[in-house]
């Protein structure tokens, strides 16, 4: 296997300089498979890279047993006839501890050292790939002292990333819906792109990070997209074969409507049976083209997309529908539960937007067929850079509930701001929907399946990536970090954010830095962890989020939506501001929260500060839990939040710092920086004046508002 | 010459009918030349269509002498030398009267009628065009009794439409920037229309109400609009032939770059030998093809286009050098004085966009050459609803100004709204610069050269035109009303504009009426007369401006342009709203104005009404001269404005009104008029809820606000 990534693209968290340790050592691969073929050429790349020896152990019955005693690293499967003593240990173990009978488990893999061996060892080949980029991740501290018996599993069988890719170039939102990071990797100007190398080390990069599935094509299906499901199905079978040696399966958006789109049919009601009878023949050629094909993802009877509706169907009619014909072949539909009112009546008080999924699906729940995954976007409204967790995800314990992030910032920044998301997911994934001592997030969305219980297997954890044909992947090159951390958050939901931004700067940019890492690795991680919260402080305050521009969603335009058919809105007057969706006088949205949620978010002085203003309507001079009013501290963290980020612009400009890094990739993060300062000063003015010349409540440090 | 205009194409203000009395008498066209043979052939095609006679009087010396005294209606050039004895009387009568030299003068006519002739006399051809055309306009009445010799003649010798048309679809503006009917006239996706049937139709509609030149392309000049001045001429040239027949002369706009984007020089400073021999090289090349051709149009240093100002070089430096290229075919440059900074910090209160073009073109007063026309926007600001009349009209005694007016609706309704604007024309045309009793804008725009008194020679009348290839050539049907006033206006800016719009309903409805025509003449004069003061009344209030949605500046955003660069602000806070030009406490902008507007605008208590947050930031309480209090005022004008939209829609929906108009006409403008009520009801609730908001002040009736 040759170089496959381009050489003028960056190669993100894998540059060859990170195999280092593994590269220089004797490895021995051991298993057969396509996914083992690749566990050995990447190592096998990296010792021809850094001088180390590769060997692979003979198929069964052939040869003599290698039984890795001359190795540094053996990357096993555990069903392999001829371990060696180590292994065997290792693994017997293991076993003894789970009673005999404990299973590594899929994609799972057990970590070792000793005597001088670094054991990987895995039932399955996906396991030993991902224990594989885990090595890599330790580095030398792979190859050090002895290393008891690690096991680890992904906390969730699905983990995903939708692309918001078109075929064609659409006329508003171009060739990626909410894309920043230039054109598609898959995709350009209504064709597939011939040339599918950039591909590859997108999977491998994936795979690195531990995503395991991709969906190719925008929620958003268009005319053009919407014939990937039948005459342009061989381009998805393209990319499935090029993911495929990543343990990445490939999952495809399709329309509700493509049974009278695509099939001629005069209806796609999902109780008709020759409708039925269509996706059952379409999704048969779809697996005979794509084996291993994941499933449909589907956005129904929102912001324009057809769907049951039109049918007077129910989103269970709907979703169960693609999932009967999926079920032969072991695939799943993704129904996402993003389904409002967009057409709402800003006059109208009594509607709330935030309300709409539960009050479309929570009645469903016990509906849907086994093979459905309900993806649930992690708030109420819409990737704000700070929202409650929905409330759906309380709401329906027999239905397999995916949580969706978003990693592409369309309201984070764009890619043109430092945002690391990683926190904010942290926070979701650990949040308790019962409260803080119940499941969490994370377990709803991972949770195996509990017969008996009544409650459903865990849809997993999706995302919709960031990523693009840019030379750094993400537009901004820090942007990396928060398709990495999605990735590994993914697998280990409990993982610390703060220590997952180090591992990928320790990846990404240590081993390549042209001297003495530690100041960069200092800046970096100064200039990331908080990023979130800068980037709250300076925008939307309080929770009660937009406040973007229309349309792009990008910079401040306070009154922006406050007078759409969307449904964000903020309500402030002269008096006060917040969205009142209290039981006792607003919305009712509280009390779709389980308790303890529905009494704290009920209560504006027990309600979280960062939320008051999703859940209450008061005056600017609230006293919040922190001491400040609302209007002051307004005021304090736009102020605050401009100067981090001016901050973080000097820190990158540090002549120290800056020698340390690539003249072109400083030189965009630095473009970047510059634009987020002057944005952020916008912000901070923009919401300032508005809330001063709404308020007439003068800054109590005096500062200078426009 | 066959019929002119498609038969799918409304007639607008030509309907055949409308032709009916001249056609069915006898008619004799005296002279020589291709605009008397259009004479001949309106005439010819009527008198066909309605059973009447045409001759020609033959050329000079040859056949009998055809002295008109068989004729019911001679049209003849005064200097024919065979005259009838009527035409010979009435011409001497005019010339006594002016002392034995009057002239008729270029375009204008003479009308009389004696002894059973009706007479139309004309020093040249295009006024026996403009003649021919009164005629239709009276009808009946044309020939009946005796009718004292009139003297018509415009009052301003350029009477311009400028098409703000793409010859490529613009990803942005399209194929017509601000153009809401339909598509280009002249150009087609990056293509000139082969057909030019409708243009020609076009031109005669145009002739019909005065206007004599046109220009063919926007004045935001891209890449392949910029090649009409070099390879792209003949598409030029076959617009000018087309034209030329009704007496309209051609010009286009070009990019000040134009030296270095098509001629390759490395620079396109005015003062360059180089550009200057370019110019006038591509500049004979023009005429070699377009003997009659209008002249240049010239958007520069203004939003993003090129300019002397690159070179530092005044804008006097820059439209010489495109007027010496010019002078030597007698053509002209329009230079736009629509300059001013739209990347200006909102933040900075001192920056005044009203002030930008009296600052920049003020003092380069009597620096431009003869056969410049400084093209001035009738207001300081961009074609708002109401604006003061710009001060820059009073400052330039020494240079040829042009008023521009926007025919097409872009901030007033967009030809979705009835939205007459003949009486806020008439009124800004009327208006005294130096006061009331003074000289009026027009007289500036339309003065003869008068040597000896430093005040230069008019520069005409100008407007952005509402056509297109809409089937009702503006859209909304009733928008050619906008299109005809114009005209009409710009020929006779004294006309009284309910008069003229009856003109035109009388041309374009009662000829073709099913039935009695009297109830559908009343019922649009009742619809259309107070449309402009009705959208007034329920948009931005008290001639503050903008609220319109930023981008496509249609519908209502009441902060929208509040927070961007582009210096439209209307400053509302908690205690009033409004912008400060007072030389006493604001920006200083009254004091471009001389006596007595200079005193009257700074003065809230002498400041118009409906003028008063342009020139003043007042408590919502402020009385106004209507005895309302400004925030009252708001409530009560943008209650009454929408409901004048719905009563507008219950006049048009009366069947005994329905059964007299085309059926699809009708269809048309009733689904206008309910987009117009929905879109007046959503100003209303917006505007009056954010005053609401802000000032806390109830409505004194107790309507509901949002």
């Amino acid at each position: 296997m040759t170089e496959q990534t381009p050489t003028d693209v960056h190669a993100a968290w894998l540059p060859a300089e990170a195999f280092r340790s593994l590269g220089s050592r004797r490895v021995l691969v051991h298993g057969a498979g396509p996914l083992v073929d690749t566990v050995y050429e990447e190592a096998a790349r990296a010792c021809a890279e850094h001088g180390g020896q590769v060997r692979r152990a003979p198929a069964q019955g052939h040869g003599p047993a290698a039984t890795g005693e001359d190795a540094d690293l053996v990357l096993a499967l555990s069903s392999a006839n001829s371990l060696g003593p180590a292994a065997r240990s290792v693994l017997a173990g293991f076993r003894a501890a789970g009673g005999g009978t404990a299973a590594i488990g899929d994609e799972g893999y057990l970590l070792a050292r000793r005597d001088g061996t670094t054991l990987v060892l895995a039932d399955d080949p996906a396991g030993l790939l991902y224990g594989l980029f885990h090595v890599v991740r330790l580095g030398a501290a792979a190859f050090t002292g002895d290393r008891p018996a690690e096991h680890h599993r992904p906390a969730v069988r699905s983990r995903m990333l939708d692309h918001w890719d078109n075929v064609d170039v659409h006329p508003v939102m171009g060739q990626v819906e909410r894309g920043y990071s230039g054109g598609s990797l898959f995709w350009h100007d209504g064709r597939a792109r011939g040339d599918l190398t950039r591909v590859r080390a997108y999977a491998r990069l994936l795979a690195a990070c531990g995503i395991n599935a991709v969906s190719v094509n925008n929620v958003n299906v268009h005319a053009t997209e919407a014939l990937l499901l039948t005459e342009r199905l061989g381009d998805v079978a393209a990319l499935a074969d090029v993911f495929r040696p990543y343990g990445i399966r490939v999952h495809l958006s399709v329309s509700f409507a493509a049974p009278v789109v695509l099939g001629g049919l005069p209806t796609a009601d999902p109780l008709d049976p020759d409708v039925r009878a269509w996706w059952a023949e379409a999704t048969a050629r779809v697996h005979q083209a794509v084996p291993d094909f994941g499933g449909y993802v589907v956005k129904a009877d929102s912001e324009g997309q057809p769907g049951p509706f039109s049918y007077g169907r129910s989103h269970a009619d709907g979703a169960n529908l693609l999932a009967r014909a999926l079920a032969p072949f072991g695939g799943e539909v993704h129904w996402r539960a993003f389904v409002y009112d967009h057409r709402q009546d800003w006059r109208d008080r009594t509607t709330d937007r935030a309300r709409a999924a539960f009050d479309h699906f929570a009645p469903l729940d016990g509906q849907f067929d086994d093979n459905v995954v309900l993806q649930v976007k992690h708030g109420p409204m819409d990737f704000q850079t700070r929202e409650p967790v929905s409330p759906v995800i309380a709401a329906m314990p027999r239905t397999r509930l995916a949580v969706e992030f978003q990693v592409t910032q369309e309201y984070t920044g764009q890619q043109r701001h430092v945002c690391y998301l990683g926190p904010m997911w942290s926070g979701i994934l650990g949040f308790g929907p019962w409260g803080p001592e119940g499941p969490t997030v994370a377990s709803v969305a991972g949770g195996g399946t509990e017969p008996g219980t009544g409650r459903a297997a865990g849809g997993g954890i999706v995302a919709v990536s960031n990523a693009g044909d840019d030379r750094y992947w993400t537009g901004h090159p820090l942007a990396q970090a928060n398709l990495y951390a999605f990735g590994r958050l993914a697998w280990a939901p409990g993982a610390d954010p703060a220590a997952l931004l180090d591992e990928w700067i320790d990846l990404t940019f240590v081993p390549v830095a042209a001297g003495d890492p530690a100041p960069l690795r200092h800046a970096l991680h100064a200039m990331m962890a908080g990023s979130w919260r800068t980037y709250e402080r300076y925008t939307a305050p309080l929770g009660v989020g937009f406040m973007v521009r229309p349309g792009d969603h990008y910079g401040p335009d306070v009154d922006g939506y406050e007078y759409t058919p969307w449904g964000t809105y903020h309500f402030a007057d002269r008096d006060g501001v917040g969205v009142d969706r209290t039981r006792a006088t607003g919305t009712g949205f509280t009390g779709q929260y389980p308790a303890p949620w529905s009494q704290v978010y009920e209560s504006p002085g027990r309600c979280p500060d960062e939320l008051l203003l999703f859940f209450h309507h008061v005056p600017y001079g609230h006293v919040l839990r922190s001491g400040s009013t609302v209007v002051q501290h307004i005021y304090d963290t736009h102020f605050d939040g401009a100067e981090e980020a001016a901050a973080m612009r000097r820190r990158w400009a540090d002549p120290a710092l800056t020698r340390l890094v690539d003249p072109a990739l400083h030189a965009r993060v630095g473009e970047r920086l510059d634009e987020q300062v002057r944005c952020a000063e916008e912000w901070r003015d923009q919401v300032n004046a508005y809330f001063f010349r709404k308020s007439g409540v003068p800054d109590a440090r005096g500062r200078r508002i426009p």
